[in-house]
């Protein structure tokens, strides 16, 4: 039964990943593209999706479903979709689009918000989304979203609590490549060890951190070790300030990593430092089940 | 009397400051130029010097001394210098650089490095020497000399005994300039009330800074406060965290801020919130004031 119900489209803001699902929520064809939603110029969103879509429409009679979520609903992408303000459950409200074309019908998730402290997500909400959906719904536990701003959320009875923002991973990027730092951080120069030191340094000394990083550059100019491991350390350095910061989280919680990556994997490694057993869950597969279950509530709300 | 004796260089790497100075140390002439190190080529430092100094140069008739401090002493520079190891008095070694040239004898001043930890400095070296030639060779206390990479420095009987490096202007920049928050961060959007609570929030839990400040972002998304403050909020976090990490220079010391700008202003303002009275003293004054001391010294050396 490969006959195409509905169509799953995760669009970032430098990536896109799309997949056409049956009736059963079977994979019947997927497809990935580079043209995330910053190298889309406004007014380009629909063709865009279209070609990618070409193949998968032929024989619809009828508009095929399509559930996006990400950047792609931010007010620089196809149509800005309103934030939810939690509490509540991730990925529940979907805003419809305006199409030229009849053959499709889309709907992008909408992002969270949080007020107080004022914090926002896009794109992750429906990977929570997807980890609850796996889980079960009486799930009470942590998810952590490593990335250039990582997101932790405290989740309950199928809602996202609370949450915050992280911009470690940007700030990673900027010293590492922008700074003058640049000239001392190699990024294949990794080393367990210095790692490790580095997180327990920035747990144990937060306010020291700030005074470290030039440190790194020092050393190589002063001749100490010559730099060794300062990609491990500076990475170390971050996500140890992250994890001195984010305690509230993961200090007597069941954390959920999702994230398949190297970083997803040093994010579990420092917090393995800190007593706490993280379980890593693969992005996309959490994506896909966040927009099935998206897909899930738009029908029994438009009674397909 | 105005006859020049010898000239002094301020040689930093985007800008340059030059003075002609007569036997008594007055200032007969003096220039300004942007050709910082950062933008000359290897092998027209030489040639980038005389032009400026081109009008002093009539009449003389033997080599005319030229002392340099800055980062024109780096591996990039015109020749690189040494780091003199902590503790040890400021500016009192200098190398003589080979010129094609026979008008002038070119001096360049030794940086300090410090090997643990690692830290180096060029061109504030010489700030000190001028603050210790202006409080007298016994005092005692902190120089902190803000900007792209500050310096703290703990002096005693005319040495510097140990100092610290913070990346915090290059950390505004990139995060103000480079990074999401470039949409939230307008710098003349300051307000004094909102860079006191930042300050206080940094210094009160240093940890937390790398969680609060995606909510400069957030605020202007979620629409709190439309990011009210945001610049001189985002400065007295990182201007905070660097207190935190720099108690043990200014709890129970004098400060004297090198530097006149806005930017040493808001140090000084910071210090007097956690109780610390710090005064400003004037860079260009206290450079000159270094070049001077490290110009006597020379005179006696070479027994001119």
């Amino acid at each position: 039964m490969n006959q195409i119900e509905w169509i799953a489209v995760d669009w970032g803001t430098s990536r896109m990943r799309l997949w056409a699902l049956n009736a059963q929520g079977e994979i019947v064809e997927s497809a990935a593209s580079e043209l995330g939603m910053a190298k889309i110029a406004q007014g380009q969103f629909e063709t865009t999706l279209l070609q990618l879509i070409e193949p998968w429409l032929t024989g619809q009679t009828k508009p095929l479903p399509v559930i996006a979520c990400g950047m792609v609903g931010a007010r620089q992408g196809w149509q800005e979709v309103p934030y939810e303000a939690v509490p509540c459950s991730p990925s529940s409200q979907l805003s419809n689009v305006k199409t030229e074309s009849q053959q499709v019908n889309v709907q992008i998730c909408w992002g969270l918000k949080q007020q107080v402290p004022a914090d926002v997500m896009r794109g992750e909400e429906t990977q929570i989304a997807g980890l609850l959906h796996h889980q079960g719904s009486s799930y009470e536990g942590v998810a952590c979203l490593p990335g250039t701003h990582c997101k932790w959320a405290n989740l309950a009875a199928g809602q996202v609590i609370e949450f915050q923002s992280y911009m470690t991973g940007e700030l990673y990027e900027l010293l590492a490549k922008n700074s003058v730092l640049r000239f001392s951080i190699h990024d294949d120069d990794w080393h367990t060890e210095v790692f490790d030191k580095a997180v327990r340094a920035a747990l144990d000394e937060p306010g020291s951190i700030t005074g470290r990083l030039f440190g790194l550059r020092a050393e190589s100019l002063v001749g100490n070790s010559a730099g060794y491991g300062s990609a491990a350390r500076l990475s170390g350095y971050l996500i140890g300030l992250e994890l001195a910061s984010a305690r509230r989280f993961w200090e007597s919680n069941k954390v959920s990593i999702i994230g398949a990556s190297g970083l997803a994997k040093h994010y579990q490694r420092a917090l393995k430092l800190v007593g706490c057993s993280a379980h890593l869950l693969d992005t996309e597969a959490m994506t896909l089940a966040g927009l099935k279950a998206a897909y899930e509530a738009y029908k029994v709300e438009s009674d397909v």
